[in-house]
């Protein structure tokens, strides 16, 4: 089995969001669909182990904030790489409550949901939504995963389906570090949490130390040379 | 409710096949998307009225052929546009069998799946398939949903989740037929059957009889003036 094809499926990025015993909460998600027109109703996957999931569990709701090719990377970081269990993503990002549910004020567009089935897996619940209420919020092209991958060049969190881990990836570009000609290529910079790879115009080594990755707000300290 | 928030939700374009008593059957779709990474599974939803719905829940077995940006773009009309009831889509089409499964040959990747799971809605099954072989077939971007509709200008047949009613929808740019400065644009010809727009440069009329839709393969009759 070779799981490069999976790479070949397409998705966008996403922000599901519910609420938490009144306090607004959510995580990043590629893996979302419309299964039928009429009733319009929406699938989304998401992983036992993000907290996300347990308060849609309990809520029975469920908003999918669809981000755009311009809304802030750093939203994805917020929602996609800290639980939301010991911290308050929708403090740092800008929210707005869509028929009582909790969206991301910067998305492209929103779907507010009520669950009507759901189907368990090993390690993911698949929550099945009939629309209530939908709307877009601004015109902007939706965010693939293909454009945050090659673009923003971030990556999976580990908790996503579509986290394949590196050393199971065959004829990988991302680890070749010289040219067709042989010529040595500028070390790349990577978060090591993250997985974004530095590509300013400055040399990695010459940022402030104050600096921090734009996709998951760590530190300058956490990247690794690659 | 506003329908064009569903619009920007991101899709690939797939053929899910499998056998009908010996037969190689399938159809197009655009809701696929990995679920668990380990063990891989994918879910794809296919209406109740597609012949492949019938044929996957008696085989218990189904394959994902991944198109690709430079796919024959006439692979999502026959698969797509026809039903496998009584057409033999996959003698227009080369295959090959993988995995005990037949895919499309000219797509860029396959995943071979056993259903493993399903979930009824009023419309669709969304069927769970562990995958069992997986493969990379050529290198190629995969072809988007967005991609489909914009640049091959094709729609959804009426049977997919995606499928949208154009009265449905508001504000869409494809009734503007003046630009902003007023000026009339060219009337613009749609295929009746599958919503491809005629875009070449010989003009609608000139074009001989003998003219088929690329998509569908219907004939120039069925165009409309719109």
């Amino acid at each position: 089995m070779n799981k490069n094809a999976f790479r070949q499926l397409s998705y966008g990025v996403y922000v599901v969001s519910t609420w938490d015993h009144g306090r607004a909460t959510g995580c990043t998600a590629n893996s979302a669909m419309q299964i039928t027109s009429d009733p319009a109703t929406i699938a989304v996957s998401i992983n036992h182990d993000n907290y996300t999931n347990s308060c849609i569990q309990d809520t029975g709701r469920f908003a999918l904030s669809i981000l755009g090719e311009h809304s802030d990377p750093g939203i994805i970081g917020v929602f996609g790489f800290k639980s939301g269990k010991d911290h308050n993503k929708f403090n740092e990002v800008e929210s707005a409550v869509k028929s009582y549910l909790p969206v991301v004020a910067d998305a492209c567009a929103y779907i507010v949901c009520e669950v009507i089935d759901k189907m368990e897996t090993s390690s993911h619940t698949v929550f099945l939504g009939k629309v209530v209420d939908a709307d877009v919020l601004k015109k902007d092209d939706p965010m693939t995963y293909a454009y945050y991958h090659n673009v923003i060049k971030g990556k999976s969190p580990k908790n996503a389906p579509t986290y394949i881990a590196e050393e199971a990836l065959t004829g990988s570009a991302d680890s070749a570090q010289t040219s067709a000609g042989g010529a040595v290529q500028p070390a790349k910079y990577v978060c090591s949490i993250c997985g974004y790879e530095y590509d300013g115009d400055t040399p990695f080594e010459e940022l402030p130390e104050d600096y921090v990755c734009p996709i998951c707000g760590q530190p300058k300290s956490v990247f690794e040379k690659k």
